[in-house]
């Protein structure tokens, strides 16, 4: 089957995740910008695509996918070549898939949650318990380096590495020494180097 | 390889749908339950396979899965011969990820929100939207039917019947007779009746 992608994306947002792991696997995409301060993201030409008006998404033949998680999945997935997905059977691939959902799941309705200095739910409704389970999650995780997964660079870096990099810009979480590290090994790869001069490209093309 | 899990439990909890899967799939796997209301999900020894101190988690050799979506993902891949995971290549595989992850990382977030009345957070940084966005998102989904990816029954049903039947026992939404009809089409099943009888003894053995 063909594997070209159409990706759904805009300049300077969630969906530049997405953009390096396109430029990581080597994909062949069309891109279909979207610029959000005009709401583009809120005609029908796009809630056809996503309901929600949110990107990422990306259509592959009849298939369309959005959720940054389940886009990294699939696109890992379809380019196995590239070696950034464990394959089914592996034993990195329960880690692999608790990571990329973790991210979603728990660990962005975190960061929701500090943005807005709300505090969490009650434990039994909330995904993710405390601020301080999630700091120490995560560091735990990352002390097992130097990648998500140990010695192994995958997909979940190309998410947790793009995802960290504008959390600690916003200063969102606390930038430890060993945060810092990881993001620069992820974002120094040629591949999300790459994504990072054209997200600057489109997002100029969108007039800054 | 082995296909025997070790599945980490706590009756009438958000683990009910994963003990529903198991049930399902016909799967080989060993009970560990937890004792929620004494606090042994913040024990060391629960705090070792998830750091978080939540329910669902599973362990198959030396892999641990948390995370509800991701669970799911990795048991009906195991499991493929009961036909509950579109494989890869097949072209449900892309909607099976993303309605498996559009659960944990948008609808979680809208229904915690939403039951405790706050506000979501603004449209770039919320992973939702708005609320009406994700009801009318489920329920063009639902409209589809019969099943979340059509005509098809996968694991997606798993998680969305029992997740939407104590969400509308909680009444934290609106139960349409099409949401109703869903419900009763996925917990009717002779699996899934299977598991809610085991939970409820589960229960009692915890003293009710
Ligand atoms: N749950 C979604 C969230 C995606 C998301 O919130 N994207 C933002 C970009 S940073 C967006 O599209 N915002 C536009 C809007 O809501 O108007 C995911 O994980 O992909
Ligand atoms: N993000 C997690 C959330 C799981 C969760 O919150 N489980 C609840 C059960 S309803 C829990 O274990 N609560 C116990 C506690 O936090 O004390 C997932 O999707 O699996």
């Amino acid at each position: 089957m063909n594997r070209k992608i159409t990706f759904f994306h805009a300049p300077n947002s969630r969906s530049g995740g997405t953009l390096a792991l396109l430029e990581e696997l080597g994909a062949d995409y069309e891109l279909h910008l979207l610029n959000l301060k005009s709401g583009e993201q809120r005609e029908a030409a796009y809630t056809a695509i996503n309901p929600m008006g949110k990107v990422p998404a990306i259509r592959h033949g009849d298939a369309l996918v959005t959720e940054q998680p389940a886009v990294f999945l699939y696109l890992a997935d379809l380019y196995a070549e590239a070696g950034l997905a464990p394959a089914i059977g592996e034993p990195l691939r329960g880690p692999y898939l608790r990571w990329m959902v973790y991210y979603g799941s728990s660990f962005e309705p975190a960061i929701v949650d500090r943005s807005l200095q709300r505090e969490p739910a009650a434990p039994s409704t909330s995904p993710y318990g405390s601020w301080e389970d999630v700091v120490h999650t995560l560091s735990a995780q990352l002390a097992t380096g130097p990648y998500m997964l140990g010695r192994r660079f995958t997909a979940v870096d190309v998410l947790w590495g793009s995802a960290l990099h504008w959390i600690t810009l916003f200063k969102l979480i606390p930038e430890t020494p060993q945060i810092r590290a990881y993001i620069d090994r992820v974002i120094m790869r040629p591949a999300m180097q790459r994504a990072a001069a054209k997200d600057a490209e489109f997002k100029a093309q969108q007039g800054g």
